[in-house]
């Protein structure tokens, strides 16, 4: 028997169906070689990528060397651009602008940030939050979003560890949906629905990853991907880059832990890693709750999910994160 | 300069930024081998899938064989069901059903429907709309999507020509947001807002592909996907199934006309194609205009996409229909 689940903060549905795990495949699962021959994002090839926005190092760098490097994207999905607003009748456009960097996260070549150290993890979550908090103050963007391709299969096109910080001068619609959703809640309970379902989750505990005093690890109950992740922290939290300092090195090394689980039990799968933040334009501070979320892509994005936006997941996130806890991580 | 583009009838805002399109890549893009040594779609092999449902043939085919055949799937996402309603306060589950069926579109093993006369592209259409009237009467079944999952890329597993047609007991929340929106408008301006975008498209030519009395197929001025294309009914009409027969067989025609100038301009490219209908669970016909879209799969579904459900498309939709309408189909 499969699973129809509604996601509570998203309002997205999804098939849990466990038995399509068993269903025949005419091709090869791909490969995916690698073929370049050297890397823009490694030490010594700075000149290949534009100027450095930021460096970060640990304390037992040398001076001229950097451990996490922030740079402009050198093909942005966006820079200056023309933003169209656009009904049936009519298409207003106007000149805007948006932002598209990247956090380069090691200076050797490495694929995973799992082969990072703890504190050279939480480097890199410093900066994310240093980049977060410069964009919320640049007044045309409206909403940023931190995302990590990792592998190919989630559409990474470098292995070199890295990730994308994306600033837009509009809110999508999804976006702007899930923050109505949680406005209303909290108008109508009083209460936010994510610190709700923590407590939900702790006490249902079949979900649940990985505890710490500040963080929940858990599969969520409509997780739209086999092994899905989201971390959440714990007390009440409106946006990612108020984080503070000690939080962040917790953080930091449960992010680390849960992708290692997620690394073995699926035996290095390409992930998508990804910060929900609510948008800048205004404070959702008291209803909306931030969280990252580990998307592992091991079955592919299929007509019926572009046709209704409904995933159909093969693991149920009960088995799913069963596994994740049994993981040697 | 790349451009944000909202588009009028689902609300998404997509990026295109053709500067996108040179950035480099360290892996190979995948091959995908087909290693099946036998495939069970084919005739000969009808015990390998469950008793048809509905067979189809063309007259000149003899009556102990078959064009088009109609299978519940093997492996069904979903059949019986638990649907869960879900709040942060509680879950209510009833036990309900759904309906996953494959339409197998030849007996003969063929990739590409392209490959098939247009008279058999009319009996696969034909297929499609008596199974959308079949689930439209019952009484458990709220929505349903036609969609064609075509080559490795698009989440096809097996390659003979085939689609598939779920059936729920639930509206998604994309759709239920898009007919909402399309009540809205004809509320406010009292026209369909395909109908008006329909005028729109043959004004401004620019991202036309084709057109015929009856259907017209453009590239959508806010394409999430690179030759993305649209084929719309130019008269209003509220849902697929309603199609007359003299439709069908100009719409079968320009269906695969559209598809070989997409497999053509992009050499066989992975695509999905599927039918955006309105829900089973109330009339809709009035503000509602149903729509085939064909997506087709160049570049992958990355942490951007899944995070913000903004995607970011390389080639403009004007210069995708120009060069869709300069293929030789």
């Amino acid at each position: 028997m499969s699973e129809i689940r509604e996601d509570p903060v998203t309002g997205r549905s999804v098939i849990i169906a466990e038995n399509r795990a068993g269903r025949p495949s005419d091709f090869e699962r791909p490969g995916m070689r690698r073929i370049a021959a050297s890397c823009p994002f490694c030490a010594g090839n700075e000149e290949e990528t534009p100027a450095a926005m930021a460096t970060y190092r640990r304390e037992e760098t040398s001076q001229n060397q950097w451990d996490v490097r922030v740079v402009p994207n050198k093909y942005p999905a966006i820079q200056v651009a023309l933003a169209t607003h656009s009904t049936a009748d009519l298409r207003e456009s106007k000149e805007t602008y948006g932002v598209h960097e990247i956090v380069v996260e090691a200076s050797q070549h490495c694929a995973t940030i799992t082969d990072l150290s703890v504190d050279h993890v939480g480097l890199i979550l410093r900066a994310y939050r240093d980049r977060m908090l410069e964009l919320s103050k640049q007044e045309q963007l409206s909403y940023a979003l931190l995302f990590k391709n990792s592998g190919p299969t989630a559409g990474a096109s470098l292995e070199h560890v890295h990730s994308q910080l994306i600033g837009l001068p509009i809110v999508p619609k999804d976006v702007a949906c899930e923050v109505d959703r949680a406005r209303e809640h909290l108008e109508s309970t009083g209460k936010c629905v994510v610190c709700k379902l923590i407590d939900r989750e702790l006490g249902d505990n079949d979900r649940m990853v990985e505890q710490s005093t500040d963080f929940v690890a858990y599969c969520p109950f409509a997780s739209r991907f086999a092994h899905e992740v989201w971390i959440v922290p714990r007390r009440h939290a409106g946006r990612f880059e108020t984080t503070g300092d000690d939080q962040l090195a917790g953080l930091a090394r449960m992010v680390r832990d849960v992708l290692k689980r997620v690394e073995f039990s699926l035996n290095d799968i390409s992930y998508n890693l990804l910060i929900r933040n609510p948008p800048f334009d205004t404070f959702h501070d008291d209803y909306y709750h931030w969280r990252i979320e580990i998307l592992p892509r091991l079955s592919s994005i299929a007509g019926f999910e572009l046709g209704c936006e409904c995933f159909i997941n093969p693991v149920s996130p009960e088995n799913a994160a069963r596994r994740l806890r049994e993981a040697n991580s």
